[in-house]
Order: C-alpha cells, then structure tokens, then sequence
C-alpha cells in the first residue's frame, strides 16, 4: 500500500467493513489462526484480513477495493489442498469463497451442473444421485474439499483414469479477473472459438482469476461395478500387470496399487482383508452395463494371471466393494502410524516406467535408511511415496527432504512431472526449475502477467521466479542479469 | 520493415537465401499464387514470399530472420483450412510445414506417436495400422490435411463425439516461440505443472507459436464396428432420437444427421442407398467388443424405434459400412452439384437445442428464399448448414452472408458458439464479436501478448481486434478511446 502505512491499512479496512457484514471481515488475530495454512501445515503465516463474500457482487467489490489498494489476494476454498496454495502471503487477504455454496442448477436433459465454487465435491454427486447422476472426479478429500479449489488444483481421485481429471469435467466457468471484470469462460459446446482460457484455468492455482460459478458435466451412475484385488509376488510384477490391462485396450474405472508397507498398514487400519504376504496388490474397478462387465471381467482376470498374480479376489457386492476401498482411501492415514511423521510425494511418470521407478526407490529407500509406502494411482502413472521420518531427528528430516527431491527429479528425468494432482503451491516451487527451462518459465510468467500485470493474485506460489532457479543454480545469470529482465517483478 | 524500404527487403531475401536450398525459397509470382488463400477460396492475398523449412534448425532460423527484419511470419500445413487461416497478409512471409513430414517414432508400449507437423492426418494411422493402434481424430479432409493444421484448428470428425478432439489426442508439442525459442509443452504424464500451455496452443490458428513436433495419443482399433441407418419423417424426431441415445449414456464412436436435400443429393452422387423419402436419417456408429456391441445395438435400436424410426437399417459388414459413409462425406460435394455456390456453416449449440435450432433455420430459409441443406455432428452438436445460392446473382449473395451470420447469432444465442471445428480465421472475425465481450476479447489480446508481442505471427486472424468490434457497433467506445488502449496494436 502507497502513502502512510498505518491510514492506508485503515482505510483498506473499513472500505471491507462498509462492504462487507460483520461475520464477513475477520482481522483479529484469533480468528485469523485458522487461515494460516493449508493440508500443508508446516509453512504458516496470519493474513492481513480474511473476507467471506456471499455472493459475486461482493467479490466483486472486494477485488476492486484490493486493486485501490494495491493489496494482494489469496482465495480459498476449503483448506484442502496439500502444496500450501492457500497459505496466506504477508500484507495479503484471504478470499473464502465458503459461503458461495449454492448449486444453482441441475440440467438433466443437458447432464450439467451449475454451481458456486464453495460446493463440496460430494455435495455435487449426492444431489445429481436422485436423477441417477454423478460428478466424476472424486479426490480422496472429497466429504471435504469444494469444487472451487478442484478447478484451482485439476484435482483427479481414484477415478480419473477412466473418468478424467477436472478439466475433462468442467465445460465452462464465470470469472472474475483481478479488477473484478467478469469473464464467461467456455460453453456447452464441444469446442469454443478464441485460446481455450477453459483449460488455461484449471489447475492455475488461484493465480489468473477467481472462479465465481461452474459448470460440471454430470455422468450416468454405472449400471453394474465390480473390484478385482490382485496379488503379486514382486512390485515388478504388479507393475507390468498395470501396463498388460491397459495395452490390451482397457480402461478400468479405477487401477490402484498399493505395496507390502501399505497393505499391513492398511490392514491393521482397516481390516480390510487384504493379503499380508503380497508384495503388491492391484485394485482393479470394472463399471458398465451387465455384458461389458463379464467380458472385461474375464479379460482382465485371464491378464492378471498371465501376468503371474498369485491371488485373486472378486467383490461384486457393494459391501465388499467399499471395504476394498475403504482400505486404499485410509492407506495414508494408516501409514501414519508407523513413523511420527511422513511426506507425502506426488509425482507423475509414463505408466511404461513404473516398475523401474518403483525398483529405484527401493534402492534409495535402502540408502536413505527411511522406509517409503507405496499408495498410488498406476493406471495413471501418478506416484505417492509416503516417506516415513521422524521430523525431531534432524538427520530424518533432511534425508526425507532429499530423497522426496531425489524422486521427484526421477519423475521428470523419465519423461514425467513434479506433481499429479496436488498442485506446486509453496511446496514445490524448487522442482519447478527441474522441470522447466528459463524459456518456458519465463512463457508462464508471461501468461500470468497477461491476467495480473500487478502480481497481486496468490503471489508467490506455482511458478517460481526466475530469480530463485538463478538461485539453485538451475539458471545461468548473466552479469547479474536474468534472460529476461521484464519479469522481473514475478 | 524499417530502413530503406527497398534494401531492407532485399537484404532479408538474401538473409533467406543464404539460409535455405533454392527450392525452399519461393518469390516469384507464378510460384506464389498456389499459396495466395487455403480453403476458403474468395478471400486472396499474394505473400512477400514462401519459405519450406526442411527441419526444426531451419524454422529457427527463418524465425530469427522475420524477427530482425520485423516481418510477419503466417504459417501454412496442407492449406484445406476453410476459414482462412492460413491466407497470406500482404507484406508477410508464408511458413510452410509441408516438409517436416517425418514419423519420429512409433511407441507401441505406451501407444504414442511422435511426428513432425506436416505429417498427414491419415498417414499416421496408416502406420500404425501394423501394430493394430490408429489416431482418433479424423476430420473429412485427412487424406490432405496435416497434423500441423490440425493442431492449429483442434480439428474434430465424425469419431471425435466419443474419441475427443484434436486436444485430447495430442499429449505433449514441441513449438518454437516467435523469435524462435524452443519451448516443450506437455508430457506423457496425465496432468502437468504450469499452466496448461498444451490446451491453449490447441485451436490458437498459428497465433502463438510454431509447432515443429507432436506427440499424439494412438488407440487400439476397435475390434468390431458397425453402422446403424436409421430414416425418420421430421426433422425434429431426428433430433429428438439424438438426445435420447445420448441421455441413455450411450456415446456411438459417431452420430451424424443429413436432412432431405442432403439425402437426395448425396443418393444422386454415390448412390448409398438412403431413404429419398426420409426428412432425415441419422448415421450412428458403434464399436467395441462382440458381447458390447449386440448389447448397444438392442439398447440403440429400441431407442431408435421409440423415437419415431420409421426405417432402421444394420450395416455389419465393412463394404456396406464403407457405403453409407461414403455417402456422408461426399454429402458436401453432392449439394454444392445443386446451386451454383453453397455456404458451408460451421456453428455449435448444446444439443437439447438441437430441434428448435434446426425449425429456425427452415423459416429462415423460406424467408430468404434460399434452400439450407443440414448435414452435420448431431451427436456433438455441431452443425454444418449448407447455404444454396448463386453468386452472380448479388441479392443472393447478400442473402447467404445475411442467413449466415443470423444463424451464427442463433448458435451463441442458444448457448453455443460461433464456430466447431472450422476455425475462425478471417471468415469469422466479426461472428467473434458477438461470441465475446471487451472485456473477454481483451483476456484474448492479452495471451496473445504474451507469446507474441509484436503481433508477428499469422497477424489479423482469429481474434478481432476492438476497433473492429466497434465499428460494428458492438463495443462502446468513450470519446474515440477504445477500453483498452494498452491493446491498439491488435
């Protein structure tokens, strides 16, 4: 803020407070305490304020009071997310879009949803069921975390291989840019003339614009779903299963593996009966109609055979089913009780490298002396090492912190990414200048300036500076200078 | 150009010339005229000169070159684009990427292809037919058009209702920037870091960047295939049959509709044996498994009766399959037989909209006295009206751009969007101006700045600049000021 500090602040203030109703304004100090952080709990910092608009207009009012005082904004949704995209930045609000919470519409004949960004993801699905509708991602914080913050993250789940990941789902949005204008982003059309700005914020972070309402294509409920639990001898093994089903043509609704350290954690957890011997085991969910089923059902089995599974389960009934899953979705819950701490990683590779990725993390599990859990989405080739430390051991602490690093280099030097669903946020913004060239780098600061010339939305989160990848000396620096000096400011 | 206007252009042709083989730099009249439009025929311009790159180094170069001298670079693949965007502006070079036409690999594992963007559509499943995988999207012309181009238009075709568009088959571009900076975009991992650069340079008609490389998705062709030929005695029950196979969670690989004129001209021409009789048939294509294909075809089929079929023929084996199809993608030609010149149309709407879009365009074709033939991607609702008329006789003329620009207003109007699958172009420039308001043709301008400041790449396509949207009236301009005046230059 320009001119004396302490009037500036005071008079950002009361344009909120004259705006905004009492409960809609928090700045004391305790009721900021619970805005300090994200799922990523260990970076924490108290906001200048915390608002909580109810309704577009008074967003839009709020933008435009945050534009008149140069100050920052960083929107929330649940508080979710796990890369410290919502942890608040110094001299920066917190945006809460919580209490846009309506589901405006409800188009059957269309199968689309429209609703405000602080719906529950669930409370999307558990509205459409009665029309024999559903909203096809499902991250595994789906009771909790709001579709707002799905569009922010790209957010997948269990299902994403089949079904897509958030941006397969949404066909148009309202946004507001940071002044407060309102754009209308996609249609109901297949296809939509002009950049496809749709895409362009998914997965953005909360850094090009503030959502205001979506609209969710909604899919037909599975007439008939089955789970196959698979178990195999070597990770190996299972691993080239994953690659057998999905080079024979089949895309299972969902394809888990979850390795031996998982399993007895699970199992002790939840009961879940899966078998403590297995040095791997498969989650495989077939849906469709009565026909299909039996068919990919035989397919599927024949290929797990095959491919050398020493067990096979079949659940058919839904009790089985869900307690099949209930064991995967407490797997990082359950793995937490084996160490004081854990980190959670989230890289990406081509499913053709799973098995080798998977030997190299045994070998520097072994190294680093740090037992890691293997929980994760196979058929997309999306990784979760659970990395088990225990943080009041500095060593373990460092180590874990290496060798997450390590891993996520291993992702990209394969052809994949730092991150699958849970975003860069604060976390992640090192491996960032791994994955990327100054060039490209350079490209998405450019995109963001195109949106925010002033930097004020979400700062410092999802694309690093190019300073800071100078710093980790990712970036060679010319007499001081970066390649290019107008981005200076990002 | 700056500088003595004559030197200048001199010295960059003989900058050219050094760099490239004399037949990769054309100049003279004769050999210019191929390249002055590409599919839409009436718009003409004659380029500075033509320039074939024969691999990613040379496009560098000639990059490089168009940036000192500040020349405009408009980049060409087949040229069967209908929209005109890869007609020449004067003053600009033509980039053509006919002969980086290399297959760089075939990945059968993880089911990818690698090319270059001269690459034919067709011929990439040609190649990969061998290994029983083929490149979903397949647009009319892909015999002719490249991969390129399609990248550019994020082309569609009759499979693309249940295989996706150009977008959601290509996983990752290798693209030069204006100034000829290699950027890598994508990966072959699900989701991405970053803002998603791939989806934005889908569709972007050569505004953004160059692509130089492609890695695409490839599919396992389906195991069984047939066409379902089904004749009604309205339009509307067509398209009401339409929405109800897709409200049934049935998704065909294709679902085409052609009205009567469409009908009898394509039965004039290559004698499909279609019903003359009919108002309207649907062509609706399944695949998949033996077990999965009898359950869709009983499923389609008594949906098909339910909505009013008044015929439904089977088409099993390849020969007829190949007929009845044949008879669709020659319907374009076999009406332009019936008028001296025909408009094709190329807008989207949701398909509920389907049936009172389609009465509309009868009453407006009785009003204007000029026959509209429908022939189109029911399924997708993407329409393809095709207006009949007479170009010598100007009324007429005037008519059809009349009728059209009604029917494109319909199109937004009802939900949908100004264009599917063809592109913007120069032809829709003004069309754009009722799909967008300032504020969001402004966003555009701004992404466009972002990649290309000086507005060097395929200049005056695609997005229109505000002053244009003013004259038209669209747009308020205070005092002569437009709202945007950091964006004059666009």
């Amino acid at each position: 803020m320009a001119g004396s500090p302490d009037s500036e602040h005071a008079a950002f203030l009361s344009a909120l407070r004259a705006l905004l109703p009492d409960d809609g304004l928090l700045t004391q100090s305790e009721d900021l305490h619970p805005y300090e952080c994200d799922g990523l709990s260990v970076l924490r910092e108290l906001p200048l304020a915390v608002v909580l608009p109810r309704h577009r207009a008074e967003v839009q009012a709020v933008l435009k009071i945050c534009q008149q005082y140069g100050v920052a904004v960083v929107p929330r949704g649940a508080g979710t997310g796990l890369s410290g995209g919502a942890r608040p930045s110094a001299g920066a609000i917190v945006l809460s879009l919580a209490r846009l919470k309506q589901i405006r519409a409800l188009d059957t004949s269309n199968r689309t949803a429209r609703v405000q960004p602080g719906v529950r993801n669930l409370a999307i699905s558990e509205a459409a069921r009665p029309m024999g509708l559903y909203y096809a991602p499902d991250p595994s914080s789906q009771i909790a975390c709001t579709i707002g913050g799905n569009v922010a993250e790209n957010s997948g789940g269990v299902h994403c291989l089949k079904y897509g990941l958030t941006v397969h789902n949404v066909l148009a949005l309202e946004v507001l840019d940071v002044s407060g204008e309102r754009l209308e982003i996609g249609s109901q059309a297949p296809d939509s003339p002009g950049y496809d700005l749709l895409a362009l914020m998914m997965g953005s972070e909360g850094l090009l614009g503030i959502v205001t309402e979506c609209t969710l294509r909604l899919l037909p409920v599975p007439e008939n779903t089955l789970v196959l639990l698979a178990a195999f001898a070597s990770v190996v093994a299972a691993a080239d299963a994953v690659s057998a089903i999905i080079a024979a043509g089949i895309i299972p609704a969902g394809l888990e593996m979850m390795d031996q350290l998982a399993i007895e954690a699970a199992e002790d957890f939840v009961h879940a009966g899966y078998p403590r011997d297995a040095a791997a085991i498969l989650l495989c969910e077939l849906d469709g109609t009565e026909a299909e089923l039996q068919e990919r059902l035989r397919a599927v089995e024949k290929l797990l055979q095959r491919q050398g599974a020493t067990s096979i389960r079949i659940a058919a009934d839904a009790e089985t089913r869900l307690l099949l899953w209930k064991g995967r979705k407490a797997a990082f819950p359950a793995v937490g009780r084996l160490a004081p701490d854990y980190y959670c990683m989230d890289g990406t590779i081509p499913r053709r490298r799973l098995a080798e990725v998977l030997e190299q993390i045994a070998i520097w599990s072994a190294e680093y002396g740090l037992r890691v859990a293997n929980v994760f989405h196979a058929g997309d080739g999306n990784l979760h090492p659970l990395i088990l430390y225990d943080a009041n051991v500095e060593e373990q602490l460092y180590a874990a912190e290496a060798l997450g690093q390590r891993i996520l280099e291993l992702c990209v030097a394969v052809g994949g990414s730092i991150t699958g669903e849970h975003g860069v946020g604060v976390e992640k913004l090192d491996s960032m200048c791994a994955q990327f060239t100054p060039t490209e780098l350079a490209q998405l600061h450019r995109i963001k300036a195109a949106f925010d010339p002033e930097g004020r939305l979400n700062p410092g989160k999802a694309v690093p500076s190019l300073h800071r990848c100078a710093e980790l000396g990712a970036m060679h620096v010319h007499h001081g200078q970066l390649p290019f000096p107008e981005l200076e400011r990002f």
